[in-house]
Formats: C-alpha cells, sequence, structure tokens
C-alpha cells in the first residue's frame, strides 16, 4: 500500500509551482489509480505555464493545475467490482503499465453521438489541463506520484518491448492521425497525402518530429524539416528527414527557393505545421505546390492573428488546410506498437532528451523550452 | 457561308471596350469553328474590367482580350477531316449546339499527367481571358460573333430539352465541383459534406447561386443565403434556399448568432465563400461548426490580403477549407443533365437576367455590377 | 393510464403468430415506454417468419419474438429521474412523438471503440428480432402497444410537419447511408458515387425504394428500376425512377442489352442490390461499367450461395462492392428531415400500402409478400 | 549503330517459342527505340503460355506475340524533332536508362476523358501482350534485343542509384496503387487501410511480395504471407512479413483459425488476392474482420468461377471488395524511388532469382512456374 501522502508538483498559477501533498485517494466504481512512472512536457504545457490559458477558441483554464497529460504508469488499483478493460479490450490487471488517455470524451453531445473524431466533443475534459485540481480528487495530472482516472476515461496496455521512453510519447504521436486523415482526404489522387510526396515539417521539436516519423511510416518521399535548433535538426535526420533547414539562418524567400530546388520546382506537396506560431501557416502554404495541402497542428494555443492572402495562396493554388486540434482514443495502439517496430531501425529511444524528478519542476519546464532538448520529461517518484 | 467580317467586343485595356472586325478563319484540323449564340459575363470578367488582371497566383494578362468563356453556340465548320467527337464521346456536326469548354489544359505538366483535375494545369490558356486578341486568329472570346476553338479543347452537346439560357450557365455550375469534391473528403463521416447539411452561401451572385442549387441537389438540409442585394436573395429562396441573410442590414455579429440560432448552435456544416472579397474568408470560418468546411471558391483575382487567427479558426476548431480555383470537364455534361432536371421544379430560366447586343457591352458590364442583375449575358448576333 | 394488459402479436416459432398479454412495465432508469402507434412490416421479419433465422453470418433467434423494429410512437413514460435527451440533444417529454432506434450497440467491442459504423457491434442487440419475449419486461419489439426502451437505446423526435406513415420509413431509409458512404468511397473521382451517375436499383421492396429516393437526392441521373412487380415498378416511376424494367418478362441477358442501351454502352455507374436473393449479386456486378460500384444491401439473410467469375465481373471490370449490412443511428434525423421535403413533390405518403391491427398480423405477413404491396405496416391500437 | 537484324523470343501459339529475327526499325515521330536491358516474367505471360488467352473480360490476343511488359533498357534513338520527355517531365536523351510504361491508353474513350485510372481504358494496348508482333514494326515486346514505343506511351527514367534488377520490378510495383486507392477508400476511418492494420497477403509471388512490400511501406502492422512454396514464404519474412502459413500443408480452416489467433480472434483488418486463382477470393473474405476490405488483384486471367454467400461474406460483415485490374504511370517514378529506399533495409536485390538468355526463353519460363523462384528475367542480349 503506497504512502497515504501523494507528492504532486502544482500549477497555481502561470509561472508558478509548488509542490503540495495531496491525500492518496480510493478509486471508485468505474476509476482507477495508477501510479506515474513518467510523464512529459508538452507544448500545450509550456503555453500554460507563460499565461497563454485560453484554449478551445475560447475556454479559460481553472488554477491550480496538476500539469502532465502524456502519462505512463502502472495500475495501482482499480474501482468498484476490480474489472477494468484497456482500451482494446484486454482486461487489466495492477501492477500492468499503461498508457492514460489523455482527453475525457462527454459522450453525449453532437459531436459524440454523430461520428466526430473524439477531440471534437464540445465538453472534453484533459488530464493535466483543464481538470483542475481545485476540487477532489486532485490528482488529475501526471506531475504527480498518482494519477486519478475517472469513468468514460481509457488507458491503452504497454507492449513488454516498447520501453517506458518511448511509450510516453504516445500521446503526441497520436495527434499524427491528422496524417492518416490527409491519406483519405481526396476526391483526386492529387489530393491525397500520397506515396513519395514531399513533405516539410515547419517546427521538428516533439509534436512536428512525431508527424515526421508518422510521415515516413505512412510512405513519404523526400521530407524536409524546418527549425531554428540546430540540435533539433540534427535528430530529425536521424529519425528520418532527408534534409534540414535553419530557420534562425535563412529567409522566407531563401527557405522557398531550397523547397523549390528540391521538388522540380514544384513546392512541397505537403506541410505539417508544428511550428505553432501564426506566421507560420501563411509560409506553409506559400511553400505548397498547386493542389497541396497544409494541416495546422502547431497553434494550439491561441497567439494571436496573422495576415494572408486568400487568392494566393488558397483560391489561385486550389491549396487546403486541415486542421488537426487533438489525437483519437484509437491511435494509441496503433502508434505503440508502430514506434516499437521503428525503434529497431532509427534512435527513438533518444527522443526523450531529459529527465527531472518532481522537485526540479522548474528546471525542467526551462529545459523544455531550450534549443537543445528534445523530450522532457518528470519521473514523480525520482 | 457566314460573311467575311465578324464583329467582335474587344478589350483593349482594363475599361475600354471596342467593337472590332476581324477576318472570319478557316479551322485547321482539330479545330472548330463555333457560331456564338450566347456568352456570359464572369466575375472574372467584371475583375479584368475593372484592372484586377493578376490572377492564378501571378500571371498577367495580355491586351487587347475578347472576354467570354461561357459560351454557347453551333458549330459552324470543323478543320482537317471533319471530325470531332465531343467530350462523351458522340461525333459533332455542323449545326449542333455545343458548350465550349472554358479552358485548354496542356496535357503535358505535371499536374496533367498526374491525375490532377485540370484547372490545376501549370499551363493552361483560357478562352476569354488569357487567350489574348493580339494573335491571328483572334476569336478567342466569346464575346463575338464566332469563336475559334483550337487543338486540345472540348466541346460538350447540349441536350435538345435545355434552353440555351440554361446552357450558358454550364461553365460556371461546372465549378460547383467544388462540392462532389467535398462528399468525398472525407477520413471521418463528420469531415464529409453530409446528407442535410446545414449549408450557408456567402455571396449569392451568378457562382454562389451555381452552388447553392448544387448544394441542393446534393441532398443539403438547411441552405442559409447571404448578400447584401435583396435581388439576389429574393431568387436565392426560389432557387432553394431556406433562408436569407442581408449583409447589407446586418453586422457579422448579428449573422453569426442568426446562423448559429439555425443550427442548434453549433454553426454552419459546411461554408462556401463565393463573395469574392477576402474578408469573407475569416468570416466564413467564423460561422463553421468544430469540424466545418469551407469551400474557397470566390477569390479568383487578386483582391489583397485579410487577418485571421489560426488557432481559433482552424486549429482549434479543427477547420477545414478547400481551394477550388475552377471547373472541370466531366462536369459539363452532367451539369447540363442535372439542371435539365432542376428546372422543373424551380425557376431556372430566369436565372439569365439581362441580355445586350455586342455594341452595347459597356452596358451590359455596367449591369452585371449592379445589384438587380443575376447572370447577364450578350448576344453577339442580337 | 393505460390498461394493466399489454396485447403484443408474438411469434412463437416460424410461421406461427398468437397475441398474447404482457403486464405493462414501469420503466427503470435510463429506460422509456413508448405507446406504439405505427409499425413497419420488414424483409427481416418476413425471412425470420419462413424459417430463415441465421443473421449477422451465424447468429440464431431466440422464440418466441416480438417483432417491429421499424417503431414510430409516443413516450410514455421515463423511467429514473425522468430525463432523456434524444439522439440529437434535444429534451423528450411524455407525449412526444418518436422514432425507436433498432439496434443497440454494446459500446465496448472493438468495433464500438474503433470508429466502426454501429451496426459492425459484434454484440449488437436488435428490436423485434434477437431480444427475445422470453425475458422480461418482454416487450422489445413494436407489434406490440407498448414497446420497452431499455439503456444505450436511442429515440429520435418527429418533426411535427412529418406524418407517422413516412416516420416509419426512418429506419429503412437510415439503412441509405450506403450511398453516403458511396459518395466518400473514392481515391479516383470516378470511383464515388458521382454526381448525375447511371443508378439500377435491383429489387423496389421498401428497401430498395429507399435507396431509389436517396440516390435521388444525392444527385443521381438516370435512375433504373429493376423489379417483377409491376405495382412496385410503377411506384417507382412515381417516386423518382426514370425507368423501370420487368425482371418477371425479361431475361437477364435482354435487362443487360436495355441498361447498356440506356448508358451509352457502357453499363451502369451503380447498382444497388436490394432484391435479396443471392442471384442478384453476379447480375448486379454484370451491369456495371468498368470501374463501377455494387452496393449489396438485400443478402440480410441467409439464402445460400452463388456462383461467380472474380476475373471478369471483379478484377477485369476494376468493380467495387460495398456491403452495407445496416442503418447508423446518425441517419435517422437527417432521414427525416429530407423526408419531410421530398414529400413536397412525390407522393412518399402512399408508401405504406396497407395497414393492419394486432389481430390481422397473419393477414399483414401475407399481404407484405404480396406483389401489390409495398410497407405494409400494423397499428397495435387499431 | 546496331546490327541490321534483331532478335526476338516470339511466342507463335500457346506453347511455342521460336526465335526470330525482325529489321532494326528507325523510330517515326514521338517514337522511340529503347536497346533492352532485362525483362520480367509475368504472371499473364505465364497464362498466355498456358492458353488462357482471354483477358479484360473478353478479349483474345493474336498471335504471334513476342512477350515481356516489364522492361528497362536504354534509349537507342528518338524519332521526330529528338525530343521526348518522360512521365515525370525531364528530358531523355540517348542512353538514358529507362522503364517502359506497359500500357497506352486511348486519351479519348470515356474513360481515358473522365478521370479514370489508366487501366480503365476500353481500348488500352499493352507492350508485349496484346500488341500483336504480326504487324510492323513488330518489337513491341521487351524479349527482345530492341523494343519499339509508339506514341502515347511513358517512359520512366531509373534512378541512379537504383540497379536493372530492381528497377525491372517497376511495372509491378506499381501494381500497388490498389492499397494507396485502400487508403483513400472509406467513408469511416474503419474502411480505410489503416495504419498498423493486420494485413494478409494470399500468393507471394513477385506481385503478392510487391503487394507486401507496398503494405509495410505505407504502415500496416502484422504482415501475413500465405503461399505454398516455402522459398517464396522465406523470402517474404526476409522481406517484411511477420509470419507465414504454408497453403500446401494446412488446410482452409486451419488457416482461418491461425489468422483470428493473430488478430485477437476478430480476422484480418486487410486481405490482398494475389493468388490468381478463383477460390482465394471466398477464402480471403472469410479471413476478413467485420467491415475489413479485400483487394482482389490476382485473377487477371479468367480461370474460371467460385461459388461464395453473399450473406455471410458480404452482407453480414459489411466486407467490401475493389478489384485491382492494373498499375497506373503516375505510380512508376514513386515507385522507384520508394524502393531505393526499402533496398536499404531489406535483400530487395534478390528479388530476381533467376536471370536466362533469349534463346533459353524455354527454359526461363519453365522456370518462372516453379516454386522456387520469385522474379524470373530475361536479358535479351546476353
Amino acid at each position: 500500500m503506497p504512502a497515504p501522502g501523494v507528492l504532486a508538483a502544482t500549477l497555481v498559477r502561470p509561472g508558478e509551482y509548488e509542490i503540495r501533498e495531496y491525500p492518496l485517494p480510493e478509486p471508485g466504481p468505474g476509476c482507477v489509480l495508477v501510479r506515474m512512472e513518467m510523464s512529459g512536457i508538452c507544448g500545450t504545457d509550456k503555453h500554460t505555464f507563460q499565461g497563454f490559458t485560453t484554449q478551445y477558441g475560447g475556454r479559460k483554464l481553472e488554477f491550480p493545475i496538476i500539469q502532465g497529460h502524456e502519462n505512463v504508469g502502472t495500475v495501482a488499483a482499480i474501482g468498484g467490482d476490480g474489472r477494468f478493460a484497456d482500451f482494446e479490450g484486454e482486461a487489466l490487471f495492477v501492477g500492468d503499465r499503461v498508457v492514460v488517455g489523455a482527453n475525457v470524451a462527454c459522450g453525449r453531445c453532437y459531436y459524440c453521438t454523430h461520428d466526430f473524431p473524439y477531440y471534437c466533443c464540445e465538453k472534453t475534459t484533459d488530464y493535466g489541463n483543464n481538470l483542475s485540481a481545485a476540487h477532489p480528487p486532485f490528482l488529475f495530472g501526471g506531475w504527480s506520484q498518482y494519477i486519478y482516472v475517472v469513468p468514460g476515461s481509457f488507458l491503452v496496455k504497454v507492449p513488454d518491448e516498447l520501453p517506458s521512453e518511448i511509450a510516453v510519447l504516445t500521446e503526441i504521436f497520436a495527434v499524427t492521425v491528422g496524417l492518416d486523415r490527409a491519406k483519405a482526404m481526396s476526391a483526386f489522387p492529387s489530393e491525397s497525402f500520397r506515396f513519395d510526396d514531399a513533405v516539410v515539417v515547419l517546427g521538428v521539436g516533439p509534436l512536428g518530429m512525431c508527424f515526421l516519423m508518422k510521415a515516413r511510416m505512412l510512405g513519404a518521399g523526400t521530407i524536409i524539416a524546418v527549425d531554428k535548433s540546430e540540435y533539433r535538426l540534427n535528430f530529425a535526420k536521424r529519425l528520418g528527414a532527408d534534409f534540414a533547414l535553419n530557420a534562425g539562418t535563412t529567409s522566407a524567400g531563401e527557405r522557398l527557393q531550397m523547397i523549390k530546388d528540391l521538388t522540380h520546382g514544384r513546392g512541397a506537396d505537403l506541410v505539417i505545421e508544428c511550428a505553432g506560431v501564426p506566421e507560420a501557416v501563411p509560409e506553409g502554404l506559400e511553400l505548397l505546390r498547386i493542389g497541396g495541402l497544409l494541416v495546422e497542428a502547431g497553434n494550439f494555443s491561441d497567439l494571436g492573428e496573422v495576415s494572408f492572402s486568400p487568392h494566393r495562396l488558397i483560391c489561385a493554388k486550389n491549396a487546403r488546410i486541415l486542421g488537426v486540434g487533438g489525437e483519437e482514443p484509437a491511435a494509441y495502439g496503433p502508434g505503440m506498437r508502430q514506434m516499437a517496430r521503428y525503434m529497431k531501425q532509427y534512435p527513438l529511444r533518444e527522443f526523450v532528451s531529459h529527465r527531472y524528478g518532481l522537485r526540479d519542476v522548474d528546471a525542467a519546464m526551462r529545459k523544455s523550452m531550450e534549443a537543445d532538448s528534445m523530450k522532457v520529461v518528470l519521473e514523480p517518484w525520482q
């Protein structure tokens, strides 16, 4: 039986963490208590820390918050009759290693009942984000020794061969379902994300890097990574990029020319925007060939407006934009199995670049915002 | 045999027409001479007249130009061996009534050989637009007594039951293939243009009106027309719209509220942008429900930039944008047959609101820009 | 308050009905009691009556059964806290007229959690079919004065303007989501169910007739109905078919020739198989053009095997087959609203051709199998 | 300058080859003469040799035939003005190594003008197959020292890094566009060929092996190869299969059980039929999970009929079938580039298992039909 006091890094307001102690809860019916092993720092966590607290086009966050929605741990206790099936139907037992689904869809709104991706739920609640630590049982984020899993959540068992430092990428990797959608998003073959297409990834932080790997797994041709960090660009090449462009030392015009040179003068077939700044959207459209597709996944927090020409960048190009605001439960298991396959050829185990204990949460957050880090994680029991 | 001199309204520079006389050409091999019956004035024609002469994201027009690419006429002479099959494979003969395909794709560029829609051709040439009257045989537009059809063009025979004042809509109606693409543009059912979807059409000039009719034909639910012209809004209701909103007497906020009220508070499933001004793009995105689709078909000429929030209008909404820069040859025949069906229930014959002879081209152009007109046509032999 | 004894036509074994009396149940939490107004006889009901009791590729039915899954009635009582939202989110009250969703998906199997259509549920239970009257509260079918709605079911409110004799078609009409899927089922535009496509419907009993109407609503071109009943063929023409072929007086070869004659020698773009006999599948494939699509919706019960040539009918034709085993909840509301629109132009109110009281269930069943009937319904209170 | 007499293995009737000498032709305008380096033996070649000479659902072959449509060689002479662009737009010169497109679409039939895959052309002519050696300039197949390329054909330049023994696979690999279509063939995510899907390949001869590789490249999960040849099964595992089932030593029932065991009891998500016998079609459907997809690519020649249950294998399963009758020009270049990538990790250079000179054509044909061969090629100058 674990100790009665549970420690958790708690964001009491933007910019300020406290290590607080919470009572260890008993899981109720349909609930699960998970002992945390590792939890990632996500771009959203950084935005919240910085004070960009408006999400989903208008919802505000309620503090304090125990952050952390990229969570790996082991089942500590199962509430009710002690039975809980993982998302793929397998029975879970105490001690099983699991990834915790990041969001809980309501299951009742129009979007939930009408075959929408689950992140379209109007009332989605998110671990480590809009589930506030103001209300018991408090432990709704992964930067804590335990996380409390509420009814309607999903857990996915981690394959034995997958190390936890890769399993912790599962949630962010699942956001790449945007590319699966892009495969199907076609009336003309030319509108699909096609086999051997030239792909540009704008921003190869953790999310962009996952999209880069997914593009490779789905049959991309030339992949070009763009970022300001040489560290990240080098890692992108080791994870499957063919070319890397430093956005810190080139102008937008130079980048356009370089990408045209790599694509027979046409521009990229597919651009994936993961830089997360508004300006990256018109630049991404500029880089597209006629009829190309921009996957917009980066602007998850509101960083303002940007100006663009609908004629030149959309209509005259027959361009398409696909907004991707989240991941899908059905993508967790496939993602873990495919990363287990991928790690045999690529240095995926180095994706987690830095690890910190709970008490070093400030240092962890700072490091995650520096150019020489990739995925930074917290290990609540270290 | 027709008279030796062919009269054509010729745009010598933006804003200035001259009626010029040209020699009657003999069609060469693979060419056809068509005696014009009726030719529409399109939004692009108006923009060129006004001096917005940049198209396709950067190409400039060469003057003088005989405008007119929405063309109905009869086959006057066939070059070479006298044989020419229409686009659907039927042999054409002198006297047959035909619609002339508006564009000629090169057939050799990357886009032409790689299964792209034909309007993606890098070197497309357009009747009445970028085929200049500076070069013989000059007659490359429909505001002329004859039009000269070059090799690589396509003609589509008009069904006997379809009056010419409806056949003249064929080209613009064919642009609505954007909606067929929207039907297929889905990985999730929720991403398609679905059966019974609530559709907003921004701008119900001739192009928007065609999209409105096509939406109805493809199973739309509630259709809401938005325009500044009461004349056009009234006609939209007679052609299939359920509701009409006057953009001249309402604010953007009022329109958003009205559309939310008509859609259970969710917003439109599909917005079709045919207003043709940059500002309509962010307004269209604003009107969408989560996961909705904006078909951008209006900004065919370059009218400048507009500012928008990638977070709020794309990423947080999981919105999608589909740029539609033109029509497809394969859409001409189906469009004519379906308009023949539609005209049994809707007053489609009133779509052409005004007719002018060649010498009244200035009056015709003015009328086409007034709020109390729908499709204005020239009848070169009147 | 209704009388304590509830009468229901009960199929005690294939071929034998008894009118039995059941206790009136109190609805439990999450349950609803619906007072029946009208319930259709479906092809599945006929097959069960005839002894074809194997469904879903192997599952057997448990007798006795109160049949009836095409149900319209009014809310009589709501269990638990008295609150129940309809499928589109609207609160229901006693007295509201509703359609009862025909199936209950388990919500937990692989298919339910992985974005499959709900009829793919491995453990689906069906009102009037595999929910047996052997177990309390017994009233699981619509050929009864009351139907008992269990948790996990869905109800959809009927629009005021829609008469019950059309609302009773909602479930069967919802099976036509197969055509919506066909719209999206394309990598090439040629693979979609395209605008103006030539459509053949094999078998225009109630299901085929709904597909015929849906094809028209989604922009079909020429529609050709094939059936052995002149009565049904005549009605098909009144509901939107352009041509009708009597399969009783023509050979397969003659039908092939007639359909080629109507399609420029190419064959049908789309064939919808609703005849429900194995032989209709190879005939349907034969009628297709190159690259055509067969929607297979008719063989819901197991009537045996049939022989065909994979080379000639699939591979050499690049043909596609789409099996459609059921309907979707999200199709009920849109279907009702679109039928309300359609009935303004087509004699949809005549679709229900015969009405019977409960005690005439044998006559009703016999009539439903005769060539001069369309939808036959039971009215349990008549 | 090459010698005046050109040697070619000529199939004078089924089962009988002669080495004949033909005059060396001068290429006419739009034509190219290619000096052959290597030409594969395809399943169709074997069927023709065995006397199955009916293709495309009814067309007969005209003898004599110089077989060979999987062709790699170098440009020897270009007709007309000496200019010829490869399919991707690059200018070709004498000495360039190229793959010769296997088919010539007419460009004028309904299918060619209406956005169909090129193999849907009604009048397609095929090198090494239905282009007979009865007519000058005779050299229409690759089992010859030179092949004569007619107008309307396409050539694709071979990347320098790709050895000819892999480039010779380009045509057959291009048939796997069926899988790209499967990616897009979805209204529901569950209908697509999904990321991490379990894939069964029935028959891992050269075509099946290409599909297996393509499935891996597009993100398949577990891949299971089924064949009667241990030699081929072993090679399948080296090229990316996870499991191999010997169809010669197991019953259909045992295979079904084994595949269910590997797929959580559900069956395969995707089955690719490349065994080429009618019986493989119902077995493939049997192996599918609910809502699964069968890609039917094997029955290119007519080997007769087979019996199946439309209820159990199509309707009750919501199964889908996609007939794939050929390859696409746009797939050649991407295929070559991706095979160049793949060969870095997989022993793709061993795919060509046997090489023969022209005079050993009988031995080559025999070997291609034996279980211990993979792709067998002819080298006309050896």
